[in-house]
């Protein structure tokens, strides 16, 4: 139901009580379109923006949305990759971009309690300058927020050894949509107390509460990490190593695959960046605190690559070389972003024993439906980002974008995987949503959805299906 | 409200149709006696017990008891530590015991799929012969069975290092209280389509349904593990030690503290078990892939041990001695039970930072109140088992281990704590919920339990405070 001018204007006259001080409350259209993307091609237009400082005013403002039944689609860095925190008309966008202090580093407990506007970057040179590690790492991690990671349960390369966003999440505090502000957790690891509430909480992508503090584990930060590329003749041999390599009893930090279209966008950007006589590349990472383990772990890669037909292995000989190679992975997103006018991202998990299949489908699609599909991502823990690139204004098009979309989702739930890794479901994979969990298991989230939030106020239109939407990617 | 024969017999008749064939449903007073226990001093009888093989007959029996507003109470080994499997006569006892299959191991995708009465010490030996590893090792282990481990979200020594058995479930097979069977997760570690059910069943102490199947994460196998125990004069110098190690950048796979009492009992069954001429003892795990890396771990530990005062350092030299080692670590429980009637096991976790602190505060509680309460655990995640030994038919003692036994939770609480880090809540510790948690986050666990189950029937009694029930814990 659309929310009237004279509404709209009596809410952020309401807001502004509850958080005083200069653009706190944020109306004028210029505003609005600077809050109405994320990195989907999704553009949207919030009713309205408030900018609170503290757990109190999330609360304040949590308890007048819940009072007036006016939805709240909670926002970090607005730099997700499936419409989580896309606002709409009828919501207002509580953005946590002014809550950003690292409140403590406890290096005993070896935990970092910070407010959910923290950028993850900037939380892992904090607790590495303290001897520790923050191991998430989204590609965003210098734009994303700690909010928005959690929001999502974000992943990354090195998530592999480590672990998503959720296994380093010891304590939440969260606003219920209500304005109750509860706490869940605390600084120990283990806890059994009652249900694992910082698990819901966790990849709820907003429609359950506001996130307003997390206390995250940390680890001792590993002494020694080291990089390799490996080019491929063929994207064949490439996919057929990983599965080789993590049945060789290794656990390498990161295993990332770049098939050659990739290659090419990230080369257009920063020529040499990576070889680009081959067919498909293998970036690996491994670590440790002992250099004949990091290296011995390296060598069996390097067998490994050999033993797939890998015509280059290069190790980084520097922490440079190493950061260029990370540098340049974390460059394929928007490296891809040149090459077409648009392009929809895809993050489908398998088994890592169906990566070599789902590579094939994927190629078979792209040929098929004449569409420009490279292929990267975090192959060893079967998480691969096809991305389709297109031009949205070319109907077509388009319609293939759909077609494709939709079959390189089924080959991941024909090969056992699933419809997100880490991107979340947002908007843009909800209509998928029954095919991948069943309507039972489906319907069990609605039970739990509707029994946190009865009023339905928390980030509306995400995670569910539209009833009576069509099974498509939501595109516009 | 009570059952009546009548109604008892119409129910057996009923789930013997479901469950055909030789003791599947059981209803003698020698059966229900045998499932009336678990590792508390708990003594309780089921309405009767039913034996199911597979997930059809799960469904099929919730179905029964759905229909009828009959309780049930998943069973697993009956070896948990806070009453959560134990019978009423209210409720059917649905056993999974005979649900004991490993149905796959997959090397490549490091994972099992396992029925949930398979005894986790089978499941260890098995990936083991496969060169993978499954790291939860609740002292139980070879009593205990996983579908036991995830309600309760067992632990373990290991746990340090390796995380918990909810680290462990990349997918479940559930039967919903009211007979409709969902499945959640799949073969990859990374998922984030939708709220983590995965997450919200484990641990739910068997209040939101029955695990009829579970996809289990491995590791490989590390090729070399070293034990060492350091003998301490004081048990503050042991305390203080475990702090200083988790502070050192080296993450051991397990730091057990085991204080004289406990050292004198489980000597007391096996003499020379441990070195009797001491005040407390650490007891020191690392493993890895490499020989230079877990030797020089365990030169990192011995330096720190020896730093804050051991009077002695052994390492194992063998396997077998290791294992020995690691043998009467897991015999603490039993060799406990043998010096006095009774035991009231405490699981409380605190910040590792709070170790000494909570050492010192347990001793003092016992002293106050003239009770003998050994302290041991895993001090490593700060979870520590102090065990009130008593008489329960002394009813003066008794109310000295009351109040003992809430002093030490007050304490874990005010040291930033919890109550309880891997056994669960049960029956023993639901009366201190609220206090836990705050009665905001109870209720918020309140409104799951009803959407998940609203017509109660799954293992009533359980996690959830009795209303108008005292604030203690429940001894009878």
């Amino acid at each position: 139901m659309p929310i009237s001018a004279s509404k709209r204007d009596d809410l952020a006259a309401q807001l502004r009580e509850i958080v005083p001080g200069e653009r706190t409350v944020l109306t004028s259209a210029e505003d609005l379109v600077a809050y109405g993307y994320d990195a989907t091609w999704f553009d949207s237009r919030a009713l309205l923006v408030v900018r609170p400082q503290s757990t109190q005013q999330v609360s304040a403002i949590h308890r007048l949305a819940h009072r007036e039944r006016v939805a709240i689609t909670p926002r970090a860095m607005g730099s997700g990759l499936s419409g989580g925190a896309m606002p709409s008309l009828e919501a207002i966008v509580l953005s946590v971009s002014r809550m950003n202090s690292i409140v403590e580093i406890d290096a005993v407990n070896r935990c970092a309690v910070v407010q959910p506007g923290v950028i993850t970057a900037d939380l892992q040179h904090a607790v590495e300058a303290r001897g520790l590690f923050y191991p998430p790492d989204p590609s965003s991690l210098r734009q994303c927020a700690v909010g928005g990671n959690i929001a999502e349960n974000a992943g990354g390369a090195r998530c592999l050894k480590y672990g998503v966003t959720a296994d380093y999440v010891c304590a939440l505090e969260v606003v219920l949509p209500d304005g109750t502000v509860i706490r869940t957790g605390g600084k120990t690891v283990k806890n059994v107390t009652g249900y694992d509430l910082r698990a819901l909480f966790t990849g709820s992508e907003g429609t359950l509460g506001t996130v307003t503090e997390a206390t995250l584990r940390l680890l001792p930060k590993p002494k020694y990490t080291r990089s390799a590329l490996a080019a491929f003749a063929s994207i064949e041999s490439a996919a057929a190593c990983v599965p080789s390599i993590m049945d060789s009893g290794i656990v390498p930090t990161a295993v990332e695959l770049l098939d050659a279209l990739t290659i090419g966008c990230v080369n257009d950007i920063a020529p040499g960046a990576f070889p680009s006589a081959c067919d498909a590349v293998l970036l690996f990472a491994v670590d440790g605190n002992y250099e004949q383990a990091v290296d011995g772990d390296l060598d069996a890669i390097e067998a490994a690559a050999r033993a797939h037909g890998a015509v280059r292995f290069e190790r980084a000989r520097s922490a440079q070389e190493s950061d260029s190679l990370w540098q340049a992975r974390r460059s394929v997103s928007p490296a891809l972003a040149r090459r077409r006018p648009n392009k929809l991202g895809e993050d489908v998990c398998v088994p890592v024993s169906a990566i070599p299949a789902l590579v094939e489908r994927v190629r078979d699609i792209a040929r098929r439906h004449d569409l420009l599909i490279p292929v990267f991502g975090h192959a060893g823990d079967g998480n691969l980002h096809p991305n389709i690139l297109c031009d949205r204004s070319d109907p077509n098009e388009i319609a293939r974008v759909r077609e494709a979309a939709r079959e390189i989702f089924e080959a991941a739930l024909a090969l056992g995987g699933t419809l997100s890794g880490e991107h979340g479901i947002g908007v843009l994979k909800k209509q998928f949503m029954e095919r991948d969990l069943g309507a039972d298991a489906l319907a069990l989230m609605r039970r739990i959805k509707d029994a946190v939030d009865p009023h339905g106020i928390m980030n509306p239109g995400k995670v569910f299906p539209d009833p009576g939407g069509e099974d498509v990617f939501r595109l516009e």
